[in-house]
């Protein structure tokens, strides 16, 4: 695998696609396969007792692996979600941001897998895991 | 199973315990290990092409799920999802609501399981299924 | 969708193509996306409990589906399992067969999803369900 | 987390609990929170293709993060699947072993999730992810 576009070229290819959601993440980190995105988790996406919500942590894992995969097909594609299942593990804790490390574990013609490890800043143990899978459209 | 709450029980519990997501939602129906909840399309869920979220989806299965519990075992408990697989399986169509169909597999005193398939309102061909699982806590 | 294959059909193609697993399965019923699969509880299944293993549930929900997608396409495609989720719900009840009712969702070129749900004979609630995603090589 | 079973006494407990089973499997290596086991490949585990069936995948996933919750809270306990998402990735080499390298991700009084990655012996690409979750019933 290769890198096809750099960390700034997928952070403004997000603000482009996604305005809405995109103010909601910061990628930390881009590799060949491998990819760190944060939730700058806010009041919006919290839930009674401090506790970020199932919605918020599914679309960070979406995105993170969504980025993961076009940083090496680049941007002209469109992969589509088919398939997650995610794992609530803990709660995480209360007032630090939400990191997600991605990693890809198949990137074939049709085909993309990924799977991704999501925790509380600062702390070791996950709060949620998740692996996903993206039709990846042929070229037209 | 027996019904503990009404639906007009379980809007009111939806718009305390979530004031920020639940005029996002519509309770249809509710039964016994049941029921239909309806997400309002808005602007804010869609992608573009004009295709609702993944995000939007996931939320609203686990909504759906969630309050078809609480509907039997009221509303003191706290369920927490621990697991959910999701399929994306065609594209919504556009400018109409998602109606999600609910139902219940499991209620044991420790573990519930719940399958939710989610149509574009009008069309029978389901858009996404999910199976969610949540951990109820013992009561106090 | 409509019917290529009839029951006796399945059947012989499962013993031609399975030999060593075939003939732990019967094909109860066969129809445009549904099929009914039941597993020849023996020995062999079994854990300690009288309770019938993991592996073989799943491998039931796996024959039960694949038969579904076969029925439809025809018996020369080499669907090819890419993903399963699996809940065990309840213990199977001793000494019976397990029931599997599948049920195609989408059959698309590429992709076939697919929901199972596994009952003890005579019982109406699962023990299990699963959903299956299969991938369909394009024809040559 | 701490020991309490070495490689010898998960091996014995396995030969006891699971006779039909467990000749199929070795115990490669055991740490706190991580196992790895293998399959020692054999003509009942084949599919046309001399591919390793996904039923025996499956098993492979279950009995490695099995024994490493096992090696952790001990042999009295009987933890019961509940929850398995597995993900098919790629064809495995024909002829050799496969490995399977299970971690814990989380170890509760009630409920345990592992990872598992499954590879051809040899190879570094993964042909085979596994989610599993495991209810662990209260002490008597």
């Amino acid at each position: 695998m290769e890198l096809k576009m750099s960390r700034d070229e997928l952070d403004a290819f997000m603000h482009r696609a996604f305005p809405q959601a995109a103010h909601d993440y910061c990628i930390d980190r881009v590799d060949a396969g491998e990819l760190t995105a944060r939730l700058k988790v806010d009041d919006r996406h919290l839930r009674p007792g401090d506790t970020v919500s199932g919605p918020a942590m599914f679309a960070l894992a979406d995105v993170s692996v969504y980025l993961a995969i076009l940083a090496v097909i680049g941007p002209e594609a469109l992969a589509v979600t088919t398939n997650c299942s995610i794992d609530f593990i803990r709660k995480p804790a209360a007032g630090v941001d939400l990191i997600a490390e991605a990693k890809l574990l198949k990137l074939g013609r049709a085909l993309a897998v990924g799977d991704v490890l999501i925790r509380s800043q600062g702390r070791s143990e996950p709060v949620a895991r998740a692996t996903l899978t993206y039709s990846i459209p042929p070229k037209r």
